[in-house]
């Protein structure tokens, strides 16, 4: 069998290598990680610009090459459809789709002003207004479809959905946001999934040195 | 039959409008299109944000609603798979869906640098360095997929990656943007299709109010 390799960066800190790495693991497909070190000049422009990217997260398997996020879900979608990456009813199919979309392309305020960053955390941080307006639709979002499809995951079982908006709930918990009941609920499942807490102990034991970098956020 | 509708805004302006809008018709799926005056509050803080969005492009099919560009291209291929909307093969599928979720989420510096505006035109338009290094990487992945499918489309056949890359040809002609001999030839290939050339055409009578907004660019 050929090799399988999922390329990705600091677990700390890339919230598209946590979506692209949660996807693979969703799926069940098995693959070995290539770490790609922050310090790589390319990876560190590529986690500055908080964008997703060509170098990660990037799945190798067999001839196959995918190095966008939604393109790695959608191909794994296709080679493992019983892992439910995606729900099996067409509406829920393309809802789930569209919300995917909007983390995919959207949301650049939360991005900026609330970067991924497991290990840390900050009480009372002060939100400003435009990443407030991206908090308040990712809310909106989730509580649509927790109350659509009856939880106690985004749509239903667990799928692509909730590792695209997996890095948000760090996000959540990183900058003291504060939630209702029903989000906060969905932040503390997402949190305890296996697979979340394997990444957020990774994390937790990377060094420290992209702290010290001229970090533009 | 259900009533078929697909939202858009600005023909001259909405880059993600046209996307959506030629996604639809390269589905032969017949529909009507709900234009949403670029007046509208909502709508002129999509423009200005230069993101995709909820507002649009939305396609509403019977029961079915789906707001993000690229959901909206799945969710055609899904109902008329005969359209090619993505590459039969799936190693080409898979590069196919990678350089859709690149322009979807990234090219930050063009979108803001070189804002789709077909009616314009910019000689000598002095393009600053982030803006030229999307460029460089546009220009890249266009000839590496010509070189290997062989054109004259993207993927050969006409496909959603040229409807994803359609309105960055129509930036390179506004701004001036000098390109090799292979790239200006597809940029004149995807604007003498005939969607263009009629989208083109509704663009280029649109009244110009939106110029004299404070458009922050």
């Amino acid at each position: 069998m050929p090799k399988t390799t999922l390329s990705i960066t600091s677990k700390n800190y890339s919230s598209w290598s946590l979506r692209g790495w949660l996807l693979t693991r969703f799926s069940g497909l098995e693959f070995q990680e290539n770490l790609i070190s922050p310090d790589d000049p390319d990876a560190r422009a590529e986690i500055l610009l908080l964008s997703s990217s060509i170098l990660v997260p990037c799945l190798y398997h067999g001839n196959i090459v995918v190095w966008d996020t939604l393109a790695i879900g959608e191909y794994l979608h296709e080679i493992r459809p019983k892992a439910g990456l995606l729900p099996a009813d067409r509406a829920a199919r393309a809802h789930c789709r569209s919300i995917c979309g909007e983390m995919h392309s959207g949301f650049s305020a939360l991005r900026s002003a609330l970067p991924m960053n497991i290990k840390a955390h900050f009480p009372d941080f002060k939100v400003w207004s435009r990443a407030e307006a991206d908090i308040k639709r990712i809310t909106t979002i989730w509580k649509q479809c927790l109350a659509t499809y009856g939880g106690p995951f985004l749509f239903g079982e667990r799928s692509m959905a909730d590792a695209m908006y997996a890095p948000v709930a760090t996000r959540f918990l990183t900058y003291d946001v504060k939630l209702d009941s029903v989000c906060s609920a969905y932040c503390k499942r997402i949190m305890a999934l296996p697979e979340m807490q394997e990444w957020i102990k990774a994390a937790k034991l990377e060094p420290d040195d992209i702290n010290e970098l001229d970090v533009e956020f």
